[in-house]
């Protein structure tokens, strides 16, 4: 599947071969970076499920949880953790949330910050717990102590840690997720990178707000408050704006840690260009989400424009997203644009069919309270196709919002009535 | 299926037999009735598609009307005719929404009308137009025109009358849905009938607020404000408390018609009794919607109490019924709990999973934040039933909601990935 358009997957591979000699930017580039993984019997594959991002010295450092009132024991002692804006590290499990699991399931996540802590000889309030998977069961802290040790070992900052960082965080998840950008601040690269999971149970709501799970490193000097201030309106653009099923896990979290060690984003200037990274390093990961959604074959990126307010065109946004119908005819490969537009009806938002627009693929099939002639053979064999594009005018102000989700198929169905607690 | 055990068929039953000779109530018992519909050819299958519902003199009337702001003709033209309280008949065809048809769709219902109106010698503000079927298609007025003057040929009483008319609204519906009840006032029998529609597109929200589409009868004496405000609460509590997709209809309609040619309610005890009556059969259809729901094996009754305000738990039971990862749970017969509390989490209402208890089919199989131990392999027998019960008590006062819905099946994919616009 491609990235979306707005991407600039061609200017990050442009611009890190400007770098000398790298294939590829990846999570470990950006300077003061290491990460081990390895799998430590948690989940049945035999693929790396505990995992360690670590930051050489103190980053500076923001993140943003899901805002379910159903909170895993992870969240709880990393919304406390990165309180001030400081982790030197990220400690992640797969396999098993920690969700649901009491006062035990608390003491087991401050735990993992302990044995991470103690390995890389820092304090315990600097390291950020992530736990993924089932919810209910008690970790079995056995396995979870022998894979943070393991993963420390093998702490290292090549492409091939960075891979495995990327794959250790994985559930159900068919792919890989990885994104990176870079800019330059007068003669100095500055590089973000990112890796996230998600696949089902994706309706982020992450409240300066996924379980989504996503991690991201820069080597950007940048004042914490300013870093929470723009992974807060980055996140609202790009995580919370994908939904593969609209259901708000009990563990989404994305986190940011900028190591210092390059240039200095204080400016508005330098600050524009380094939002303009962030935003594209994190929409590419939410498309990759969706893409891989649970039994999707394709990614719908729905985009409303000239809303009444911003509020308004999120909400509409995210109500054709949601639609089950919208999400089969998208299947199906069905122009409905009926669907569509009484989905966007009842947002809850100001909206006006009579003066609204409808694109399907770039063909007008709705205008102004009425059906446009369009070429139905045509348009449906436009829609079978990896990505679709969903344009609604609204002609009612000057706000916009894009969001992105998959269809619904079969197999979603397959996945999840099969997958048992 | 079988009808929840609060509605009583089987009072229904019984006191229909007091009546004398009638095997079962119908939307034609209440005195004053008649109905008639034909197959005009709206509809592709060989089944009645235009009907005709009328009471002998001025009924006493109210409706409730979808939310969307994408609303079809006969909605926009109904609002205004039911607004003086009165009507002497219904019009309905099916197989085509009359929704996004411009303003020929609106000249087309107010020509339903009119046609109805000068059959039965009256005035067509008297008439309310209802569609359903396929959106942005205009009405095929000659068949309409031919359906209406059939129907009105037919008009009549019976029983057949009665089903012919609950058959001739259906639309992907598998089953006809028809509900009755009765209760005395002094020596004289009140009865309340109705029959509705809809198994896709279901997530009312009428205000006083589905494309469903309910009929109520009644020879109750029962002035058009009270009858007003009674059909809003009863549909609250029945109608709007349904999903199968949560995608609100353009034509979500639900009416009733008082003949007043039986007793008479006014006094608060006279009151109550409708009120019962009329909440049972509206109850009894919207079980029956989610029974018929696009792909459905069985219903989900969530029962939510406890909870802060009557606000959050219906927004709570309405996060649950949502979400596609519990209807597919509920479909592969799994116990999943953390599915259900973690959608209870996120449904933006005041709740704590510390306080909450969890049960399914009357296993408790959560119990303040941490899962209970219970036998899984016979809660998931159990949950191999027509009827699924889900009860979360939220412990946080005293408010409580109830609502239906149905699994999430491939059947569904197929149904909508299919139904071409």
């Amino acid at each position: 599947m491609t990235p979306p358009s707005t991407l600039c997957f061609s200017t990050l591979r442009h611009e890190s071969n400007t770098l000398g000699g790298m294939s590829q930017l990846h999570l470990l580039s950006p300077r003061g970076f290491r990460a081990g993984a390895v799998h430590a019997g948690i989940k049945s594959t035999q693929t790396p499920d505990v995992s360690l991002l670590a930051c050489e010295i103190e980053a500076s450092a923001a993140a943003v949880f899901t805002t379910n009132k159903v909170v895993a024991a992870p969240v709880v002692i990393g919304r406390k953790h990165v309180a001030k804006g400081k982790l030197r590290a990220v400690v992640t499990n797969s396999g098993n949330a920690n969700a649901c699991t009491g006062t035990k399931g608390e003491r087991d996540a401050v735990r993992m910050c302990q044995i991470a802590a103690t390995m890389l000889d820092t304090d315990p309030h600097l390291i950020l717990p992530c736990s993924t998977g089932i919810i209910g069961h008690q970790l079995p802290m056995d396995k979870v102590e022998f894979g943070i040790r393991g993963a420390f070992e093998y702490l290292g900052d090549s492409e091939e840690h960075a891979l495995r960082f990327a794959d250790a965080i994985l559930t159900t998840d068919t792919k890989r997720k990885v994104a990176s950008a870079s800019f330059k601040l007068g003669r100095e690269q500055v590089i973000i990178s990112g890796a996230c999971k998600g696949s089902g149970m994706i309706g982020p709501r992450m409240a300066l707000h996924a379980t989504m799970l996503a991690y991201l490193t820069t080597d950007a000097k940048i004042a914490a408050p300013l870093l929470r201030k723009l992974l807060g309106a980055a996140s609202e653009a790009s995580f919370n704006a994908v939904t593969v099923d609209d259901h708000t896990s009990t563990n989404d979290t994305a986190t940011i840690l900028a190591s210092g060690l390059g240039a200095s984003v204080a400016s508005k200037a330098e600050v524009a260009k380094f939002t303009s990274a962030l935003n594209e390093v994190c929409q590419s990961l939410a498309y990759q989400i969706a893409a891989d959604g649970e039994g999707a074959t394709k990614v719908i990126r729905i985009e409303v424009t000239g809303a009444k307010t911003e509020s308004d065109a999120k909400l509409i946004a995210r109500s054709i997203a949601n639609s089950p119908l919208v999400k089969c005819a998208m299947h199906g490969n069905d122009p409905n644009w009926g669907r569509i537009v009484s989905a966007a009806g009842y947002a809850n938002a100001k909206f006006d069919p009579a003066k609204s627009v409808l694109k399907l693929q770039d063909t007008t099939v709705f205008r102004r309270g009425v059906p446009s002639e369009f070429d139905r053979a045509a348009v449906s064999k436009s829609l079978a196709s990896p990505e679709v594009r969903v344009q609604l005018a609204c002609n009612l102000g000057r706000s916009s919002a894009t969001c992105w989700t998959c269809d619904l198929s079969k197999e979603y169905v397959t996945i999840n009535a099969d997958y048992h607690t």
